[in-house]
């Protein structure tokens, strides 16, 4: 694996892994009033865009991340749901 | 043009647009006490990496919505400092 796919990877993990602990805080104060839906619903949108855009340039690391990115913000989206 | 440099131009537009709702209901609401603040700061390290990955691929669009996405995350975290 060259280093440029090993970068993507770490990128990847810090961004994505970046939602895991706002989806713990809002599990934990069951409260999700100042996150923002529209933030969410246009990410969640884009992630998609992204998702296309990977797969058409063969960029297996943006498909991979934005996959999992995509996934945890319908998991915000539907917890802010139920705690809103 | 090509089209798959359009879809990245969309995709961004969406992801890092994503963030300005966030920080207008920081602005409005001056509460950030639901927005995580590792998730931000683990977000914006993520972006830095995706902004070298994208230099070092010559991805000129990876390169210029991580680059604005990243000071918007950097307005947040200043954000949440000063509202918390």
């Amino acid at each position: 694996m060259d280093n440029v796919v090993l970068l993507g990877i770490m990128a990847g993990a810090m961004t994505t892994g970046s939602i895991v602990p706002q989806v713990l805080k809002i599990v934990q104060s069951k409260s999700a009033r100042d996150v923002s839906t529209l933030f969410f619903m246009i990410m969640a949108a884009g992630m998609l865009l992204w998702l296309i855009y990977g797969l058409l340039r063969q960029d297996f690391v943006i498909v991979l991340w934005n996959a999992l990115s995509l996934s945890l913000t319908l998991v915000i989206l539907t917890l802010k749901k139920v705690y809103s």
